[in-house]
């Protein structure tokens, strides 16, 4: 693909991005998986075929072909295929077989991509009874008093033996003879990709199912391909205006966080004052599997506005700050692997290197997760206070003054309403309206920003921050330094996070503590500026409940 | 080190191949193991260390301080650094830490490192109390009565569930600690090449002393290797002589088949008509783990000598074979890891595709238990015969016609001797005399090539060819094609198989089903010119026996 092609498939993207009307940091892995997900639909399937992870693969298999035999048949084919690449020992046949696989799985339709995972998840399991024998086997004898140390008396060496023998083949015993078509499929050419848009498919079915034998299946997958892709089989790659169409027409297609919108943009991301950094497998070539975007600047940036359009960037080597403004998987079937944070640390490594005059690495974050928490709040309390909850436990979101500014700024419209109920109404307003309106904005800015420090600080689920960017940053050992109003006035901006843009920063010396403190505890580490929105509100909320108190 | 340094290098070689005395084909597993083995001596500690697998590591590490320091101390400060190295979660500190760990194994004694590795295959194993607790959690369920299909009643689901939670804590419980250590040296700078090194010692001490512990870490550690040493990791290099002397020298160092005699040697082997392919791992650039040399010839070589010393070579188009004239390992902490059956696989490909005129593929190699096996059965036979032992199961070795022949050539030295006895002073003779006598050589080879011959096709250990570099080479799927008579005139080659050379054959549509046939049943194929040296045997004796039988 030359670079005009790679225009048509810019204005392509577009289209299908202002139809689908969502993207998402790919390192969390909710909608990314859903988005780019290459299970076919029944009636998209062709569509995602022919762009999606099995390109190249179904381009080889004959389409026409398989439309005309009966699906059944199909499936069948695809499932002998599928045993005889789990149990034939011809290492000769090995490769044919795995391409008859892997070719045949991807003119598979959804149902019987399913029903094909699900007879690998059930059908080549692990041996149980053989596993158990072992396990009797084991409990059978009596446990050395072995101290660790060094005693090697014999009596205690023979014992150690079968022990020793038991194990063995005990481990080998409780691997399932999947894992055999996984490491066949990662030493074949293609194969690795493959195997990622299995479990991209894996994934897909679990989000609306929940099939332990499947989930087996996706543990055991994503414990390999973590292992294949581990940061020492990565190679950093820096993405230039240079490189082939056929690679950058990849980053185009799979920039999530801020749409490239045309070739100039594209330039520009590439080009003085910007680096963009892939990992690359060698078994992927000219495919990174992640790639990040970085904007060399005198400060850290406050709105996105500033990194994609100032004109033109300062020089190089003024710049004092390495901005992360984007980071993006191509891989669905990569979730929960998270590649972003060596690749992170690696760029830091490098930029700190080439460029001693670069201090601070900071980034500038959607917070994909705020509105949705937020409208949901404000929602629950709408209803709480006309009357159809009756939960005695009312939470107080807005503060009295804020709640005041609301009601001024809103006019006769919401008369009668509570606080809760015309943000509510104003933050679901038609076409963002609000963002336009001077006077709700002035109104709304207070509390947005004072809630969005809240959600972001002490919202969490399973003990991590909630949002999945900022659980993505705080395991990786940032910290949040400052929320920004009105930092990203794209309609994606305003729906996920009323505009408001996070700074993370990566201060190198902490990285580890802040790391070990969030996984330890779920300890957020935030600068003074964020922390005080909290605290003055529980300074205040404090005081008022003293004053309502029945003395 | 540029080639004049490569040519002192050459000659310290020579020297200690001299004194040595012994080399061996790599891919076989006993005696490079030992004659590489990086584990210093008390005596010569600091000369291996200056060549073996630590050279790079070691020369960072003081060692002036190692050795100022008294030994105990040394062995306590590392075992330290394996323990953080092993437990610590501070992922900022790891680097240094297995650092420390690698750069202090390499400065401790022989003795200390038994120590070490003890310690760490006895106090890191697995823990067998949480084991043998999960089994008898997964004891006290119920198996579900699955069919293994597609049934997914919920009932089944919840059953499963808890099989496969139980099943993934105990694969992670059955996982020794010292795993761990492993998986972190393999992303660690250096620390594949650290842990052959590893391995390496692993196996000398496993030659001297049979420890159950230390088995099942070896055993741990290869499968490790083997995981990441895949064919898929390692790229194909063809080594000329436009590569760096620091590479060069490490053909001329490990070159275990024919020793490379002088610069002039080696430029041949890399010249016209000749090829040399590399193994590499990215993780050890510049240093082939296995590398095979290759002479393209007309015919199929029955000589070493013309292959190294035919002057000068054939235009390379009127070439119709290629003959594997080496093969050698340089890590021998690999050891039983087969990566040259992929090599040869990999160059017979690259081979046919650069050079369709070549539709040969052969080896020349050595036979190097052939005499140590003869001789055993000639002094075994010489001792019943001058009754020192009564077995009353004489085994024939020598044809009455060999016998004669063998008699008449010794004239008076043996008077009143069997055949055997005569066959084995002729053979232990100093300096090989026989060799170069006309008459004991012309009585001798019937009986040498019959007996290489059973030698070959008959004698086996567990189902497998008792020689090692015919095991190689067989479960690699090639056949025995013809032995040669006075193929390796070097003193070597008559001490190890009296000259006797074997041209094995790899033909490709073939090397599967060989290779399968020798897996499953240690069927060896071999050609009709090979097989009949044994079958007119067992005629012959047929017959003898017939007319000797009392009727």
């Amino acid at each position: 693909m030359n670079k005009k092609g790679l225009a048509i498939l810019m204005r392509a993207r577009m289209r299908a991005a202002a139809a689908d009307g969502s993207s998402f940091p790919a390192s969390t892995n909710s909608k990314l998986a859903l988005a780019a997900a290459p299970l076919p639909t029944a009636r998209e399937g062709e569509a995602i075929r022919s762009h999606g992870d099995g390109d190249r693969l179904c381009k080889q298999q004959g389409n026409a072909a398989a439309a005309s035999l009966p699906p059944q048949r199909d499936l069948d084919v695809v499932r002998d295929a599928m045993h005889s690449a789990i149990s034939s020992n011809k290492t000769e046949l090995l490769d044919t077989v795995l391409r008859d696989f892997s070719e045949g799985y991807f003119g598979l339709s959804r149902d019987h991509r399913r029903r094909l995972l699900l007879i690998l998840a059930k059908g080549y399991d692990l041996n149980r009874n053989q596993a158990r024998e072992l396990m009797k086997q084991h409990l059978g004898l009596q446990l050395p008093a072995g101290d660790g140390g060094e005693s090697d008396s014999p009596k205690d060496e023979a014992m150690l033996s079968a022990f020793y023998r038991i194990e063995r083949n005990l481990r080998q015993a409780l691997k399932p003879a999947y894992e055999v078509l996984f490491e066949r499929l990662n030493t074949h050419p293609g194969g690795l990709r493959f195997l990622s848009t299995l479990r991209a498919d894996i994934l897909s079915i679990l989000q609306d199912e929940n099939i332990a034998s499947l989930r087996a299946l996706d543990t055991s997958l994503k414990e390999k391909l973590t292992t294949w892709l581990s940061p020492v089989a990565l190679e950093l790659y820096q993405i230039t205006w240079d490189d082939p169409a056929s690679l950058l027409e990849k980053i185009v297609a799979y920039e999530a966080v801020h749409p490239i919108s045309n070739l100039l943009d594209l330039k520009r991301r590439l080009g003085v004052g910007r680096r963009c950094f892939g990992y690359i497998h060698p078994a992927i070539p000219g495919e990174p599997l992640i790639f990040i975007e970085v904007a060399l600047l005198k400060n850290v940036a406050q709105t996105i506005q500033e990194v994609l359009w100032d004109d033109p960037p300062i020089p190089e080597s003024e710049a004092t700050c390495a901005l992360f403004y984007s980071i993006s998987s191509t891989q669905s079937g990569l979730a929960g692997i998270n590649l972003g944070k060596f690749l992170i640390k690696r760029v830091i490594t490098l930029v700190k290197r080439d460029m001693p005059h670069i201090s601070t690495f900071a980034t500038l974050s959607p917070i994909p997760g705020y509105m949705q928490w937020l409208l949901c709040k404000l929602a629950s309390l709408s209803q709480a206070s006309s009357g159809v909850s009756d939960s005695p436990f009312m939470e107080s979101v807005l503060e009295p003054d804020e709640e005041r500014a609301l009601m001024n700024s809103s006019g006769e419209t919401y008369a009668g309403k509570s606080g809760a109920e015309v943000m509510l109404s104003m933050l679901t307003s038609t076409n963002y309206d609000w963002a336009s309106n001077a006077e709700m904005l002035s109104a709304l800015k207070p509390p947005l920003m004072r809630l969005c420090a809240r959600y972001l600080l002490q919202e969490k689920k399973r003990g991590k921050a909630l949002d999945s960017v900022a659980n993505f940053h705080l395991q990786n050992g940032a910290m949040i330094e400052r929320i920004n109003w009105m930092a990203d006035r794209s309609e994606k901006g305003l729906r996920q996070s009323g505009g408001i843009m996070v700074n993370y920063v990566y201060r190198v010396e902490e990285i580890e503590e802040n790391a070990q403190a969030y996984f330890r505890a779920g300890h957020i580490q935030a600068s003074e500026d964020v922390s005080r929105y909290i605290k003055e509100h529980d300074v205040r909320g404090l005081k008022e409940n003293d004053g309502a108190k029945p003395l």
